[in-house]
């Protein structure tokens, strides 16, 4: 089966950004969509998945993944469907999940390893949920909190970026556990958003007041789990009130992202000394042979609703640019989207 | 038995320093030795540890131990030996470790927790090896190692302050694991020192060219393993050398103890991320309760001649303010124990 004339649309990287993207990074780019050749299928992409880190992939220089090249489709992950297949692997109708990038169609190997193509079932939960608490941000935040964090019934539990994709899940995945959860977000809505709606213990508004003094209010035990978000001035805050032994999750740093000037350092890393305290890494792939693990626990928790999602879905591939700012400047209230054609 | 007529003498913590401390953050104080009351003893002090830790305990704050009060006996570690004894616990003659602070002589109760006195065995090693290997720098260097840092034969383990009391230990404690060790010190004849003597692999002399490059020369397969006793810079530079799932060992900070600035954070903490790698605090008096294991294995290398150590030894207490100096000043080579009266 051949596929259809369509044409491809595309966002490109240009060139690498100093601070944050700007229009003439990108080159929004057309060409015909190919016919998938033998094993190759043709995926339709439906919602892109937005993210802090890829912020980090458009930059030069060694990280846990290689940088997007100058002139490469950008880097997304995504859902889209596939619409034809020359693959025993997929069917045409079938939804897919993996790294489709900043574009309308993908077309490439199934068992490409870069693309990591799932199929996934929609009847489990709302396609955009999929990105969400049973994508990327969900694994990490479920990993993440479980693995490094280790809670423990009893414990209290701090995320920043707190109604953002990973600090939503994070924070209830840690009230399921028995933990006390203390969120960090930028303004009322968000904030009355994480308590009333997901069931946070508090929320600590760092628009409205210093963190410091939200940390001691809602934090009378001090602070055993950190799962770190946004870095800076909260990290900073957060190291001068945790407990022994804690446990620090570096996830992100969206604050620093788009400096000009060096990445702010946590000043108080030596409470690490004094509170034999740790602090890790996570990298949401290292626990891919286990992602069905956290998805079948989460899709249970959310068909007894006990796990919610919120998706910011804005529209049109045209607006990718401008999209992926929100991120940077708290725009986004959740986790945050990009719908490339109706489902 | 009554003690005999003795003056003692001490240093007193007569103002919190701002910065290096200074003659006048200390009081010189003489007061008649006390005699013991039943239950006691009476000590007379030979040896005191100096460590970088001491500038901690001078600044007012929470940490790991409360600080010293101000018109308090200068904390330190030491060994004595005791002269008059009103305790089952420990006879005249009988020498002993313990925190007995700045001063020539001690008076307290037998079990008196916060002094902590055990007896020590003189045949085992010269007395001032008991407050290096085998006393607090050593158990630092060998449980921070082996129980932070989990050394696996093959990695590589690098360590600043080498030249030092925790340094010179950690090295050869890996050296023993089958690490490669590297090292960090300033000079030349510190590093000739470290590889020539205590069997490190190399040794990267910061006063003489970068760190950055010395890394990048002598751990072509990146680092494992970080005791790090210095911070600023020197951190900096091993975090951007890191490889996956390392392991730093946050035991000190010495280049920050003195500032009047801000501690500097370390800005390439991302690298935790980018390496799922784990940076994390040590403090000894943690492992308290195995002491016995770690001498008794370092002993034991010592008798075979795999562990070498080095003391740098000033003599007499009212050289105390001065030669505190050297530790930040980069000046002891060796452990720097302060000699107060003849053994």
């Amino acid at each position: 089966m051949a596929a259809p004339a369509l044409t491809n649309q595309q966002f490109r990287l240009a060139a690498r950004p100093v601070g944050l993207p700007k229009d003439s990074d990108w080159e929004f780019h057309s060409e015909p969509v190919r016919d998938p050749a033998d094993g190759e299928i043709l995926v339709q992409v439906l919602y892109l998945s937005l993210d802090p880190a890829m912020r980090g992939w458009m930059n030069e220089g060694k990280s846990y993944i290689a940088p997007v090249g100058i002139g490469e489709v950008m880097r997304a992950g995504g859902i889209g469907r596939v619409i034809a297949s020359k693959s025993p692997a997929f069917s045409a109708g079938d939804l897919v999940s993996g790294s489709v990038g900043v574009q309308r169609y993908w077309t490439g190997a199934a068992n490409d390893r870069s693309a990591a193509l799932r199929k996934i079932d929609p009847a489990v939960a709302p396609l955009p949920a999929h990105l969400n608490a049973l994508g990327m941000p969900g694994m990490t935040a479920y990993f993440g909190l479980l693995e490094v964090g280790m809670p423990k019934p009893g414990e209290t539990v701090v995320v920043s970026g707190a109604a953002g994709a990973v600090g939503q899940t994070v924070g209830q995945v840690a009230k399921h556990k028995g933990c006390r959860v203390v969120g960090i977000a930028g303004g009322k809505e968000k904030c009355d958003f994480v308590v009333r709606e997901l069931g946070f213990d508090a929320c600590i508004d760092y628009k409205n007041g210093t963190v410091k003094e939200g940390l001691k209010a809602h934090c009378p035990q001090g602070v055993d789990i950190y799962f770190d978000n946004v870095g800076g001035e909260i990290l900073d805050a957060v190291l001068a009130r945790i407990n022994l032994k804690a446990r620090i999750i570096i996830c992100g740093a969206i604050s620093q992202y788009n400096n000009t000037t060096p990445v702010k350092g946590p000043a108080n890393y030596l409470s690490l000394l004094i509170n034999r305290a740790r602090m890790e890494g996570i990298v949401v792939f290292d626990y891919a042979d286990r992602y069905s693990v956290g998805v079948s626990e989460m899709a249970r928790w959310m068909k007894e609703g006990s796990l919610k999602t919120r998706e910011d879905i804005v529209q049109g591939l045209e607006n990718f640019p401008d999209a992926l700012l929100m991120l940077f400047e708290g725009r986004n209230f959740g986790k945050l989207i990009l719908q490339v054609a109706p489902e």
